[in-house]
């Protein structure tokens, strides 16, 4: 039998070949509003599962729909060759397409659209957020089987369609299924590139701690006239706290906190630090321009393998229009850490908790609840898995892939961690200007043809 | 003619032998609903004007309603002796009564409680804020106007029915009248006694610089997975200008904040730590233990004749439940500073404007609004007046009368010095447990009974 390698000339042609096909199988998903988070869209959810779950079969997977309290999951499941056994991660749901009346284009009426700068677009909802994406492996799975009858390694694909409302139900799958889905290697496609020259394997995620502090003083509403000078006032003491959290220099201040973070290997910084990402576009977007985080670190190390502090949100005293002259009995804070490497989360959690209480005066009291507690995911950069996957996007793109970190969280990848033992690889091909949880959401005709071939290379490659 | 200092023991005895149909008029007047922030009420507010201004008419007064462009004033204007001319201050308006159910008897129907330790008490809705205390002023002339057939003393009456809603439209009304009612002194019954025991005036307010300020970063919000440790976070921003408000003595670090703050003279001083306030005493009320206030000054310092800084609002950020991963584009908190003395609002509030600016990073952009900006006033501590008033006080009450300064602001008094050039004397006779703007307001029958005799005391002095 010849090697997936010595195919893949053959497949990547098929694949050309069968563009326009590919196009149209993915429009035919696309019409189907799989909004997850309405009730009333939850026919069409099962509509989307079953859709995939025929296709899936048309191309030798063993596949249907298995029942959760919420959208059922698609799972498919094919033999292949003797390389190591993937579990493939990816959503059929979608996000809501509010407000409607910004979209140029009905939102599950997918077409092809040329943008302003001669690009060619598939326009729709989830036309990148996951269908887009989740279409360009399945067509490479459907290249290999159309060209030599099977795939070049046993492939198991799980398609949730709950991603976009928190993805209630997945966790306990995977959990009361462990055995079933464990498997060598994850895939998950639900990233982007580094750029639409520059392709990406996403192997970190940060992870989180986010804590809600409230501290309170007096038993009651003070008034400022009569009371200020004397009562202590949560909100000058929450104000202290967010303070002290970080250092002149940016960094956190929390006693323990830079534990189990390691800088980056020379040659991965030297990846990024060749990108050479200014200020001007990536905060310039936003109408920011001076990068803020920890000082030594480039914006890409800031924003995807350093930790952070945030505060989400803050209340306390009066908040309506004009003055109200109050001390307030309580204010409170949402407080957010990023978390990389090897931090530990529940020891960050209680230093924050410490740190609060060593900051409070006789006359406040401060509690506490968790909001989030998980740890970063950091894939080996020496992995071969990677190593082979960076090679094969290299080739496709003719670019060296980079590994970038995901400054947010992707719960599923710490789940297929914890529960199957099993790294994930992230590779995705979606770009920063797709709109995906807002009107007019596109992917790039390239992204999803250069998508299915940099799927065809890499199942060539791991098979290997 | 009698000096009116010959005529004071008859004059009090007439108040002692009149004392129930003295609580009967103010009976009358309780019974009135009149709530001045209820435009459903303003019916009844007119009828209180109306049923006060009789009143005055019946005692000598030339009395009268003066419209205004919400409730109407009352003017009565009453000749008397060859002494100061007066201008008394009060209100007819009255608090809400709501949270109705809150209440152990009906606001409207004024009746005499005994208190669980014995104190007799008037109870209803304005009973001490401020009917019964306007009316221990006006009982005071009844029988000086009994006794001897007139007043001792030129007296003009002004009693406004808005106090309770923000007297929007007295300031307009002294401004565009000033000739007409420009006395000697002033006299306001709003403010309290020290203690049952003790009785006080009220020589210094506080003055108030109002300020919210808003930062912004971002021009939206970003999601902190993406951005955080790139993007500046207002709230961070916020934070550290608040932390820095104070040094770690409790002084506000403006600069140029303290001038024109002096200590007080070593007599006054020594009056107030004879009272001995202790923390127990005032904060042990509403939950709190340990003053928060500048260090080397004591309690009634802290809340009176001292400067302070507080934070009456802030907000910014996700504040719903649970976490959402947000670093916001703005946030905004409310900021007020207490004056006393010589203290320039103006200055201060400039002040406040350049130490925020001068702690913004490049990315970050400060509004601001302001809602208040006034003097504190300051009565001479060796004004003839206060020393008369206060020996009055001390004879009918036994104690020394201390001087107290009000942490909070009583706008009019600043007007009539502004408009009028008027120093104003604040003597009142509620006490802590009013429970003013609650439900179960009530009155000390004692502090109606004396604070009349009191009132006839300080007129005597006064006419001297």
């Amino acid at each position: 039998m010849a090697s997936a390698r010595d195919t893949l000339p053959a497949v990547l042609s098929k694949i050309d070949a069968d563009l326009d096909a590919s196009l149209e199988r993915l429009f035919a998903f696309l019409r189907i509003a799989s909004v997850s988070t309405d009730p009333a869209y939850a026919k069409y959810c099962r509509e989307a599962g079953e859709h995939l779950a025929r296709d899936l079969g048309t191309i030798g997977f063993d596949a249907g729909l298995r029942e959760t309290p919420g959208h059922p999951i698609v799972v498919g499941k094919a033999e292949g060759g003797k390389g190591p056994s993937l579990l493939f991660y990816g959503h059929y749901d979608v996000q809501p397409v509010d407000p409607l009346d910004l979209w140029t284009t009905p939102p599950f009426e997918p077409r092809l659209d040329t943008l302003p700068d001669g690009r060619k677009a598939i326009r729709a909802r989830g036309a990148c957020d996951d269908k887009g994406q989740v279409m360009t492996f399945v067509e490479a799975c459907r290249a290999f089987r159309a060209v030599t009858g099977s795939l070049p390694l046993p492939v198991t694909v799980m398609v949730e369609g709950e991603e976009e409302c928190g993805s209630r139900n997945l966790p306990a799958f995977v959990q009361a299924n462990a055995a079933e889905f464990r498997r060598d290697i994850g895939l998950v496609c639900d990233t982007g590139m580094w750029s639409p020259e520059t392709p990406a394997v996403t192997t970190s995620l940060r992870g989180l701690v986010y804590e809600e502090v409230t501290i309170a003083c007096a038993d009651r509403d003070l008034h400022s006239g009569l009371f200020g000078g004397a009562a202590w006032n949560p909100i000058r003491i929450l104000a202290r706290i967010i303070a002290d959290l970080h250092d002149a220099d940016g960094r956190v201040t929390l006693p323990g906190f830079y534990e189990g973070v390691r800088d980056l290997p020379a040659d991965i910084k030297a990846d990024l630090d060749a990108l050479n990402l200014t200020p001007a576009e990536f905060l310039g977007t936003v109408g920011l321009s001076d990068p803020a985080g920890e000082k030594g670190y480039g914006l890409i190390e800031q924003v995807s393998t350093r930790p952070t502090c945030d505060v989400n949100g803050i209340i306390g005293g009066y908040t309506g229009e004009g003055a109200k002259t109050v001390i307030a009995a309580q204010a409170s804070a949402k407080i957010s850490f990023r978390l990389v490497g090897d931090q530990n989360p529940e020891k960050i959690r209680d230093a924050f908790r410490a740190f609060v209480r060593a900051r409070l005066p006789k006359d406040a009291k401060a509690t506490f609840a968790n909001h989030g507690c998980s740890p970063a995911i950091q894939l080996p950069f020496d992995s071969p898995a990677l190593l082979k996957t960076r090679a094969a996007l290299a080739e496709e793109w003719g670019r060296k892939a980079v590994t970038i970190g995901s400054g947010g969280s992707i719960p599923i990848v710490g789940d297929f961690k914890r529960m199957l033992g099993m790294d994930s690889l992230l590779v995705g091909f979606g770009l920063d200007d797709d709109r995906v949880h807002s009107p007019n959401e596109k992917y790039d005709l390239t992204s999803f043809h250069k998508g299915i071939r940099s799927w065809a290379r890499i199942l060539a490659a791991l098979a290997e």
